[in-house]
């Protein structure tokens, strides 16, 4: 007897264009559609936990990453991808599930305190309701699907121990309706640095976009910080404090011996060195900046996608509803 | 001009059948139906925040207390009356106000800590992240509708002056898309007393029911405490103490002054003075009664109109929800 396909659900806040920071969690994505069901949501009631006032312009930036992830190879066909706000059933059950959920459990999540103390002192007052019931939102968005494995950052494990944690008590309570769901931590996970050596990220405007013309690719490749200590391009450099060779282990893993080799030898500038980064960053980039732009110039089609994955979505939603509203009001 | 037509919003927790004390809110329920356009609600997910252990048998209980309501006056064509379980724009703004409210509005809030305390000295620990969020859901539950007038309690005005400063800050922070809705105290209130002259609740069973059979009546008024310090039939009563007097004053109110005189004077016995008492009763009950056994006689009628309301619920809600959207997201 063939197994049952699993199910995932993960999710990214829609944040506008993604970078090539996202590419690894995109690409995890990729490969999961083919042997789970997968449901891939705008997490855009979750925007709000941290910051309501960046709610404006939420429609914009869901299309822009939509695009970046039907252009890397998301396919509507194989994967449920969809409007998290549209699916009212996640807030539903995430009502549901505050009724059993004792306030101290939700108090101890790890990252509470901190995200607090931390956004804190950058000004923002985010001690609201929903901020602390976030993961039981989260626990939501993952049970209402039923699924059973969920791809996250190491950071996140806590919540989906917390996820566990509401499957289990509201199978004890009630009756044994969700799966307790496992974490899979993607250990492919590269950290690519932003050009200036900082974390890539969109508020640093230090970024590299996924389906980057060739234009935004020279400029930035051009911006990346080198070896410092090398002031002729025949002194020997050292590529482990260089961002461009971060870029090339990645991007150029078949190559990246003999550039080390070069660069540690001083026989490669780091002017060559970027032109070769930037030719393979466009050679590699050019497919998806193709789907990209065929995505975007099809008016209307991410909106089609979204409704055709929001419809997909709220059936099966429904049905673990129907089975939860069974067993606690049955 | 005319004015346009004010919108009400009151419910009741499903309970079951309802009994005498209950039949003043009723009243008025069914007197504001001719001035306003009202949506009356079985709150069942409320029934959750202080017990989710008595969700089971819900539907039962809907279907007695909604049979009260009909056969009380509210009618299906002038009142949307609905579950509000079924209703999923109520979660989905109450997640949306979770976003914007500082958890200590909802801490202050004076029954908060009151009834953890009194509900935990009789055992049960409802510290939970939705009994702390329960005025939260209250304010969804008004606002969804656009209501500017609620009937309550006095003990309820607390939380619609919250519901008030969420509407406020959410009017603030987007756009003014809510009323500050009004408390109406019903000031015609009248508190009748158990059989036995303690609270009359379900949990004592010292009730009558609202359309109880002559049998039931005829129990109960038996039951009724009278002044205990008359020992013989023409001893001086005092009606100051006695319940069956309560229940006069109700329902008797053209004659009290003769019952009180004759009491007083030692000329009236109290079985004849309950048998007046049941007798009007029955008479005033049995209409009642009689729409009661009407409305549960034909088969599926309630749900009909459960459903029927549903329908005209999620229309005028989801029609806030598009504003609402449009304010946060446009
Ligand atoms: S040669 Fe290449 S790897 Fe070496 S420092 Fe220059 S850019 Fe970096
Ligand atoms: S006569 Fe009537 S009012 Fe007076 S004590 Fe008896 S029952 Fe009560």
């Amino acid at each position: 007897m063939a197994a049952a396909k699993g199910t995932i659900l993960s999710g990214m806040r829609p944040t506008g264009r993604l970078h090539l920071g996202h590419q690894s969690v995109l690409n995890n994505w990729v490969r999961l559609q083919e042997q789970y069901n997968c449901f891939y949501a705008v997490a855009d009631w979750h925007a709000l936990t941290t910051g309501w006032e960046e709610a404006k312009g939420i429609g914009k930036n869901t299309e822009e990453m939509v695009a970046d992830w039907l252009a890397s190879g998301l396919d509507p066909d194989k994967s449920t991808i969809f409007r998290q706000s549209r699916v009212l059933e996640h807030a539903e059950l995430h009502l549901l599930f505050s009724m059993i959920i004792p306030l101290s459990w939700l108090e101890r999540v790890p990252t509470y305190k901190d995200q607090i103390q931390k956004l804190g002192e950058m000004g923002k007052d985010i001690n609201t309701y929903g901020f602390l019931g976030y993961p039981l939102l989260q626990a939501a968005d993952i049970l209402v699907y039923k699924a059973n494995a969920v791809p996250v950052g190491e950071d996140q494990l806590p919540h989906i121990e917390l996820t566990r944690e509401v499957a289990r008590r509201f199978n004890h309570l009630f009756k044994p309706v969700f799966p307790e769901p496992q974490g899979i931590v993607n250990k492919e996970t590269a950290v690519l640095p932003g050009v200036d050596g900082a974390k890539m990220s969109k508020s640093y405007q230090n970024y590299v976009s996924i389906g980057a013309d060739p234009e935004e690719i020279k400029r930035n490749v051009n911006l990346m910080i080198t070896d410092p200590g090398r002031i002729r391009k025949t002194d020997p450099g050292n590529p482990d404090v260089c961002v461009v060779h971060k870029f090339h282990r990645i991007y150029n893993a078949g190559v990246l011996e003999g550039i080390e080799t070069d660069c540690r030898a001083g026989s490669i500038g780091c002017v060559a060195c970027k032109k070769q980064l930037s030719s393979t960053l466009e050679q590699q980039l050019a497919p998806i900046r193709e789907r990209r732009d065929q995505v975007l110039a099809k008016k209307g089609y991410i909106e089609e996608v979204l409704q055709a994955g929001e419809d997909k979505a709220r059936a099966a939603a429904g049905k673990t509803m129907e089975e939860v509203r069974q067993a606690i009001f049955g």
